[in-house]
């Protein structure tokens, strides 16, 4: 059984198309090299009851992994721990250490900034505030911490918005925890690239070849159009050791790229222009 | 009442983090820009269970669009059709239609390309096989019409994945739907820029405009760090015309200006470098 991991984005500016979602592909690339298998991608906006009801239904799924980003900072609409609270049924509470952290913050900055005392107010507070039984997770680069909750089924982990703030997290956090649960298979891939053959002349030949090689899967993404064709191939396996990975993509490529020669088409291992 | 879209995207490249979705922002801007909410983005995988799954769950919150994106293609992993006849308990059946203007298509590549004559095979054919009740999108640029199935709350419409074809597609057939479903409500934007303030600091500020400017949304993109802040301040409303629109952003704008100035911090109203 794969080890399953579940991402929720979280931020209104995602819904309006004002911001591309580089973070759900950064973490979904990070999940699949460390042998997690990510199942779902969520995004919804910055709103209590959707945000409860996406973790809710997520940890209906039981993932192995259910890791949120956005909504941790210090401004009203930031509603992600309000969110995973109402979703579990659990009080928000002020988590010591986590306040102890952000106020040697924020004495760092005005030292640095030469700024005179900053106050804890409350929204400064409010990035402290957890809920009952959650851990907050350093953050290197940033104020807000992360946040890690342990339930029955699922590591329930949140990580801020902010891209290098949600990476640097994962990296000295998230990654560590994955790794350990992931098993001991690894993600491998390659691409080919094929002209002069129609998807639909493609599909039969690809089906052939998976059915001959039962541990590859093969995914054409076309390129140009249907009648002026250029389309990468993707051949992905899972193995133990990149040996196994290399011998079994290896084989596939070979075999489908003599299929497609037979066909008329003309393959290339690297991307035309 | 606004009127609500939910998204889904369908396909592993989207899962191991190969592929950004730029489908997802595209349309997430359009709809928005048509004056409809997107309330959900959801991503699955080319697996039948979970492409039902995803749409049976969206259904049950009732949007009055549901549109996804991906697996309408020849090959074996394009399965968006099976899964929504799944999730709707339709049967699937080839539609004449379809299948007519498919067969015209490879005809015209075959003249074009002097391909001689290209069969109709099963993968081409399943390109016309669709859920029982519902109707093609004629596709303007490829070769996998869109899908149509009006259900009692729920339009719901799959598009292709390749970006050209999905959005030739939008334009075509879908654009004009959403707008006649709309209403008379359009969404407007501004942002500006705030140098020396921190986000915390700002955090206040803005919870005292956005009180005092009820029609007003705004939400804080930190580009710097905390330590050294550097924050686009992005204002949004919903109005029925860019005149009211402009008055409100306007008077929001000049508020929290105003307010973030006296607080020693400093206001662009262009993106720094």
């Amino acid at each position: 059984m794969d080890t399953q991991i579940e991402i929720i984005c979280i931020g209104n500016e995602l819904l309006i198309g004002k911001t591309l979602n580089t973070n759900a592909q950064w973490m979904a690339k990070r999940a699949t090299s460390l042998g997690i298998t990510v199942k779902r991608i969520t995004v919804v906006g910055d709103d209590v009851n959707e945000i409860a009801n996406a973790i809710r239904e997520t940890l209906k799924r039981k993932p192995r992994f259910l890791i949120t980003t956005g909504g941790l900072g210090p401004t009203f609409d930031d509603k992600t721990l309000e969110g995973i609270a109402k979703a579990l049924k659990r009080k928000l509470r002020v988590d010591e250490n986590a306040l102890k952290t952000i106020k040697e913050k924020y004495e760092a900055y005005a030292k640095a900034g030469k700024l005179g005392k900053i106050e804890l107010t409350p929204h400064r507070v409010k990035m402290a505030t957890l809920p009952e039984g959650a851990k907050p997770l350093p953050n290197p680069v940033g104020t807000a911490p992360g946040v890690l909750v342990e339930l029955e089924n699922t590591f329930l982990i949140a990580l801020p918005g902010v891209p290098s703030e949600m990476e640097a997290i994962f990296e000295e956090s998230v990654a560590p925890l994955l790794r350990k649960e992931a098993g001991n298979l690894m993600f491998f891939e390659a691409s080919i690239y094929a002209d002069k053959i129609m998807e639909s002349t493609l599909a039969p030949l690809i089906d052939k070849t998976m059915h001959d090689n039962p541990y590859i899967y093969i995914k054409s993404h076309p390129k140009g159009e249907e009648k002026k064709p250029h389309i990468e191939i993707h051949f992905s396996t899972t193995a133990k050791n990149s040996q196994t990975a290399k011998n079994r993509l290896g084989k596939a490529i070979v075999q489908l790229s003599e299929l497609i020669e037979k066909s008329g088409g003309k393959v290339k291992q690297k991307k035309a222009k």
